[in-house]
């Protein structure tokens, strides 16, 4: 059994790591967008890692090395952000390409040191290799005093994004055509930017939040499964820019597909009482209700271009 | 210019770091085995973050998944012990090949679950993603009240090391000659362990102290350059298992070459004060001296087989 046929990644992962305990008296919880583990009486550590490979999530023909250092930090600041923390440390392993030269290793950094100021995050130290293919995997922690989860999102909630989704799903399928895109979807899916700078306030009222990494799609789902309910988006409420909606048809798909299916968005997608809404985006918080959270007897639903429910589609899997 | 020619591994790093900044107001040590942060009044965290890429640290045709997985876990350990410290908790990223059997991955993270259960180490979470090549990365925590660092060292120490060294290289050299190698050499490249059993001994006395991965000679070298001190190390006090020794010899090199310029015995490396040693030993630490710390001028020696003083050689580089 390959791990397609197995279910993609998410199976895998589950199916493999149910014999893991916790040996240690923390208040903790996995299988968030980071680990959360209890500092001191008021702060919560959260811990999260991810990997970039060349040719799956990287490319040295359409980055240059100084956007795929930054990346590497947008993306884990992008999960510390989603838990409702600010970073502080990073831990790097780098495997680089034998005979590579050194200014690409410079300019790997140099994006690095870039995320790394700009987010005032303090790099710990690493492991830095040779292998066939690059590969870039951080390590990042970051602290909070009020850790937002995914599990928190209650019936009668709205489904929130902030900013625009898809943009960095129809820069990656016009690469893949073997085309360069432009504008805002280029730009979003080469240098692509954490929501720290609404993450705290969108924390202060958020009952569950992820980061947009796998699709809308995908990230309602792991929001409904670890809150156990279900939810309805309505794909004419997503956020699309004009040029992701052009980019799209050029594509002959629609942007809507591109915002569910695809990641790499890196806006923050929450769930909020009605309620909390005015007063987040009178502090200036972009942000569009894409949807409502409902008990979890009426699953997962999806109201297409048409106004027509249908089933919500998969997220990405990098198995599938 | 390429990293090779640039002087390899540890000079890309002090060349690409040296523009990163301390944000954050921890009692911050880098460039250890690990990442020291003051976690409370009382005790420190430490943090280690290792990959282990195939072809490079491990070969598929030579280890087993479960073997590969153990390891992961081993190697991350040896730096926390290195530091003095418990290991507690463990990111994973995971890079595996496209089609790969599930039977694998269950079988590598069998390998993993082994190793946290051993050492007590709890699981947070990871990312598990596909590449041309496979990869295992991780990040581990730990938790001391005494951290101890490389730069510990002052004239006078006497130099130790745990167990026996140079196994581990006699293994990777035999392999490469396409031969396969048999007993203790064979167990301590497939299946090395880290020294949590006896390191907390060690701890307790050591000046400064690290672990033996990158080969006895490099981990002199590191403690010398943070200690600012010199070091004479005597190549016929290196204790050598039999069985390393005569696989030396089928290698037409010797146990010492192997010891000094090749790594991943993970054994723990460190200096004390003459006057703690006998506790030491009545302790029951298996640890032989090796060489004494001497003051910076008088350089780094190794007396050789002859007992004749010459310089210490280099230890292993990915990039050399």
């Amino acid at each position: 059994v390959n791990i397609k046929d197995l279910g993609g990644e998410h199976k895998l992962i589950e199916t493999i790591t149910s014999g893991f305990r916790n040996y240690h008296r923390a208040e903790l919880t996995v299988g968030d967008d980071a680990a959360i583990v209890r500092a001191d009486a008021e702060r919560f550590a959260v811990l999260t890692t991810d990997v970039l490979v060349e040719g799956d999530h990287f490319n040295c023909t359409w980055s240059t090395p100084k956007q795929i250092g930054r990346k590497t930090i947008e993306v884990n600041a992008s999960d510390v952000a989603a838990m409702g923390a600010r970073p502080q440390y990073l831990l790097l392993n780098l495997v680089l390409r034998e005979g590579l030269d050194v200014d690409f290793a410079k300019e790997l950094y140099a994006g690095i040191l870039e995320g790394c100021e700009e987010h005032r995050i303090t790099l710990l130290g690493g492991d830095t290799t040779r292998g066939a293919v690059m590969m870039v995997s951080a390590t990042m922690s970051g602290v909070t005093t009020n850790p937002v989860r995914r599990s928190g999102a209650v019936p009668g909630d709205l489904i929130a994004v902030t900013g625009d989704v898809g943009a960095s799903n129809a820069g990656y399928l016009t690469f893949r055509q073997g085309l360069r895109p432009v504008g805002h979807v280029l730009a979003r899916h080469l240098e692509p930017r954490c929501r720290l700078d609404v993450s705290d306030a969108v924390a202060g009222v958020a009952h569950a939040m992820i980061d947009v990494s796998d699709g809308v799609a995908s990230e309602i789902r792991h929001i409904a499964a670890r809150s156990v309910v279900g939810a309805r988006v309505d794909s004419r409420q997503l956020p699309i820019h004009p040029e992701t909606a052009a980019a799209a048809k050029a594509l002959r798909t629609t942007a809507a597909a591109c915002a569910l299916s695809g990641g790499e968005d890196f806006e923050l997608l929450f769930t909020l009482a009605p309620d909390d809404l005015p007063a987040l985006e009178a502090e200036g918080v972009d942000l569009s209700v894409i949807g409502e959270v409902l008990p979890a007897a009426e699953g997962l639903v999806l109201l297409g271009e048409d106004g027509e429910p249908g089933p919500l589609p998969e997220g990405y899997d990098h198995f599938a």
